[in-house]
């Protein structure tokens, strides 16, 4: 990832990292600095820095007996400084394994600049420790391979994506308020007390507004690595707080945003990976749901969902006849290709389980045996023309299993859904690569509706995505008949099953966004006042989008956990293990807010976890 | 400040920007987007964006009264997009202050791309509008050339700091969390409720204690454009989120973070100013007060104090004897040059009435007559020697004017500072230039004390900058038996009399670290548990530095105001007066925090600001 013109050693007194030194060094006098991984026997130590790892040759004569004893006493993870004369390893002892294997420094002189003196545990890549030891000590897990690997990479994607923005294409980096107002429906973000009674900022969840805002100002084209914050509670693979590459442009159409980003990742794609061939592809939100049982499919492989209803609607099996005689009732089946050979009856059995827990959802299998013959209890009353007819239309093969579930469209779709993944799941537990960790298979899902019935009341409209996303143009007649019928202009970006990112074009229309805002969503505009009065002045027709880094980072390096790409996590309980925040804040340093805010008489203020005043 | 190689029009449907076309471009079909300028009779309008303005023809036949109707119809400030083809002015009517002057579009086609309504001040940057109207309708202001140009300034600069620090010196940039501990005596951190009942984060003032993790964790050089928090009401020009340029090193000493800092500036400095030529000047704290009276001198002009304490010892003056009876008494002056011709009587007052509010300090002045002799109430008890002593000493020449005070040495350097400064002011009002706003005088200041005396407990110490700043290996000693004599090392960096940065070498020895926290601040350590840890386990010799991002781009477009180079500022107040934040938050919305808060009996919790639930 380093460019040829960087230089690890200016300011400093080394005269080169510890995975710097070559053959083409040997003569060289040479300063390092690092850690002490290893000593043996006197004879020789390891240093180690972010760059690699030296071998020090410790000379065995008298004269450098001060030296020997200085680095056999001082403790693995030492810091030491040393100097020395490049030799080439003798005859035999080069280590291919290693890139500075070829040498070793002849020492001259060494300074332990600082003593380890405490270690939890081993800094040694294969040393097993417990994630939550892991950040207690964060600062020592920081000194693995892979964690400096991750941060580096992550530090060279996102220059590279600067300079793509930037320099390539005319984007100014805008930095945008954290400390902001109350967004309505904002019950994920967490609130800032000030010191006016009773008023309180807010984190943003993004700065959607601001970068609208910055439109309307003419900035033209901004983005933004922004901070974000999301107030949720416990989540696994959530963090309270994340960054995302927010790009917000002026006079553009979803087209437009499209190959921007799609250039964007090519761009900063790291080197060492295969390039990006863009454009990506691109599905519809239907043919996502009706194919993958899911908005963000990871098309890495196959076993799509078909649609067998008709098959079925010719067929005698009766359970499946009830339940095609429910209104909009649709039969449809994955394939799992060799799945009699890797899938055992307990396997099928589990899935079926997980289908009526997660989502009350009855599924058959069928297997397809290597005669020919299918395995299912309803398969004797089908013809051999059906038979064939089913193989066709599902693709199956001698030693494939089809589960097939009926239901209403999008509950059918989304429990095979999630069993396709569970499947993949199982296979490659027996060793089928599915997945496979180094395809990139990214995809744009598009045509997304633009409301959604509120889950607690079916009868009212939430935005899909949020309340700013403009309508598809075709759509618009039914804003005002059908809004369920309208298509919103936005689009997520996919990458191997996990969306990465999204956005939309907005609406730049205020009497458009009223209506969306007190007709549709039946939201209080007087929150968005200034939005409204900003689109009124001049708006420019605008879209953007956000790409979450911590997730894009984790999925390149293949992270098990974006925890693993940040350096300064927080654990899935949102604390952080190292420093113990969140943490309890004494009486004494609330006193000065609860004295202010007490010469209010009429209202009772008090924080959140402080005493009242005359207990304190 | 825009790369050749920035293409403005990717990704658009326009083909150039509106300050882009010249002669070149006669006879091409072009396509801009831009806000209505300006509308002359039907004949012309004027098209602008973020690049410039373009002068648009409308033809005057038949066939294109559509367009005129369409564009003379259209509000001023609304968004047009507009199509042609580029031709030459006709002769003489080229505009050359008009970059794009010598050409015009003739129209053959527009869109009106949304209608302007509402503006409540017009956008030309001679419109007077308060500022609180300005930061009412920001949105507005961020077209203005002023905000367009310092924003994207300040983009472009940290784009290029970012290019020397990642790609040339191979620094890593690595986020930090701004939902953290609170640190200790972080009295100025804005605390943010959990969900954890009586639990808070802290927005952190920096990143102090990550960046000395991230050196324990082997990172070896870190950057971050890092936003920081500090709550402490209301102050001019102070903002309660502010960014940093945050900068740690590993096994780097302190000219090795200077000559770094140095060629940041130099590499990033905004190609249309005079370029920077390091290595800047440096100076000791004990200098800097000595000569200017203040830890940020402004080196542009002289005016510098001088000590006269032997001269008044000799002379007879009796109230200066007196003064100088009490110990560590001194008696110091700075020579207005000129100041008989541009100061009168009345400003001389003022200047006294000043010290004495403000510093309550008595001030004299002198006047230097042209004849050669002094105009002072003392100055007949001097000899002509001693008179041509006292000039000798002050540089002080005919028409000048001393002011003189007499005091324990660093208050009457900080009188005299703060009255130099002032002069300048005077002087400047008539018409003296003193402080060129076209020059930049860099300076280092060093050797700062590493404690003060606490302002309301003289007897106990507190850091002078921070607990982690390391002593000056000389001084080392003191910190044992005298810790006030101890040097830190700690550099400033000032720009024309504003500290636009900060930083030290830390301490990397936990046992010393415990004692400065310990024994020499009396601070409670459990807070810092994890970081005294780091430092046992390896930790590299390590430093870093500050830069206030905000203040120094301020400094460089000559804005008054910090707010003028920020998208979104805060009034000082605290407030944005866009949104309105900070807001109520409605009882409504406070509840679920509420009800959560109540499960746990033995605490009562409230939120501050929220009456208690059971009057809701």
């Amino acid at each position: 990832m380093n460019r040829g013109t960087t230089d690890f050693n200016s300011f400093v007194s080394r005269t080169h990292t510890c995975g710097e030194l070559r053959s083409t060094h040997v003569g060289q006098e040479v300063t390092l600095c690092g850690w002490l991984q290893y000593e043996r026997q006197g004879l020789f130590v390891v240093l180690r820095d972010f760059h690699g790892l030296t071998q020090i040759v410790i000379p065995q004569d008298e004269s450098s007996s001060y030296l020997k004893k200085l680095l056999t006493a001082a403790p693995l993870e030492s810091v030491v400084q040393v100097s020395g004369t490049v030799i080439a390893r003798p005859e035999g002892q080069a280590n291919s394994k290693m890139p500075t294997g070829d040498i070793e420094v002849q020492l001259t002189g060494a300074e332990i600049l600082n003593s380890c003196k405490k270690l939890p545990f081993e800094i040694k890549d294969f040393a097993k420790k417990t994630e939550s030891l892991r950040m207690q000590y964060r600062y020592l897990d920081l000194r693995s391979q892979q964690l400096q690997h991750n941060l580096r990479l992550r530090s060279q994607m996102v220059m590279r994506m600067r300079e793509y923005l930037c320099n390539l294409h005319g984007f100014v980096d805008v930095e945008t308020p954290t400390l902001f107002k109350r967004t309505p429906g904002g019950a994920k973000e967490f609130l800032v007390p000030t010191r006016e009674p009773g008023k309180f900022y807010s984190l943003p969840q993004s700065p959607q507004q601001f970068k609208q805002l910055l439109m309307v100002g003419g900035l033209d084209r901004y983005f933004q690595v922004a901070r974000c914050y999301r107030d949720e509670g416990s989540r696994p693979n959530r963090q309270p707080e994340f960054t995302q590459v927010d790009i917000e442009m002026s006079f553009v159409d979803q087209a437009g945003i499209q190959r921007l980003i799609e250039g964007l990742l090519q761009y900063s794609w790291p080197e060492e990976k295969e390039a990006l061939t863009p454009p990506f592809p691109s599905m519809t939100y239907a043919e996502a749901m009706a194919t993958y049982g899911t908005d963000k499919p990871d098309t890495r492989f196959g076993m799509k969902i078909v649609d067998i209803t008709d098959f079925f609607r010719m067929s005698e099996a009766e359970f499946m006849q009830r339940a095609l005689k429910q209104p909009d009732s649709t039969v449809k089946a994955i394939c799992i290709s060799e799945g009699a050979k890797y899938l055992k009856g307990k396997d099928l059995e589990t899935l079926g389980q997980l289908a009526k827990s997660e989502c009350n959802q009855d599924v058959s299998w069928l297997i397809l045996r290597p005669d020919g013959s299918w395995k299912a209890r309803l398969a004797k009353l089908w013809t051999e023309e059906q038979k064939a007819q089913l193989s066709q239309l599902t693709g199956a093969k001698a030693g494939d299993v089809l589960l097939v579930a009926a239901g209403e469209h999008e509950a059918t779709c989304s429990v095979l859904g999630k069993l396709r993944l569970e499947c993949a799941t199982f296979l490659e537990s027996r060793g089928i690569v599915l997945r496979d960790p180094s395809l990139f298979h990214f995809l744009w899902v598009v045509d997304f509706p633009l409301f959604l019935p509120k889950e607690d009341q079916t009868d009212w409209l939430e935005s899909a995505h949020h309340p700013f996303t403009a309508p598809h143009p075709s759509d618009c007649v039914f804003l005002y008949s059908d809004p369920r019928k309208v298509r919103g202009q936005h689009y997520d970006l996919v990458l191997n099953g996990s969306e990465i990112g999204g956005g939309s074009i907005r609406i730049h229309n205020s009497e458009l966004q009223r209506h969306v805002l007190e007709n549709i969503l039946k939201e209080d505009v007087s929150l968005l006042t200034h939005l409204l009065e900003a689109l009124e002045s001049g708006a420019p027709p605008h879209g953007g989008i956000a790409l979450g880094l911590d997730r894009l980072v984790s999925l390149i390096v293949g992270a098990s956990s974006i925890r693993d790409v940040i350096a300064f996590p927080k654990s899935f309980r949102g604390r952080d293990l190292m420093s113990n925040a969140p943490d309890i804040v004494s009486a004494e340093d609330l006193k000065p807010q609860l004295e202010r805010a007490q010469n209010k008489s009429d209202e009772l203020i008090i924080w959140r976890g402080a005493r009242t005043a005359s207990s304190d």
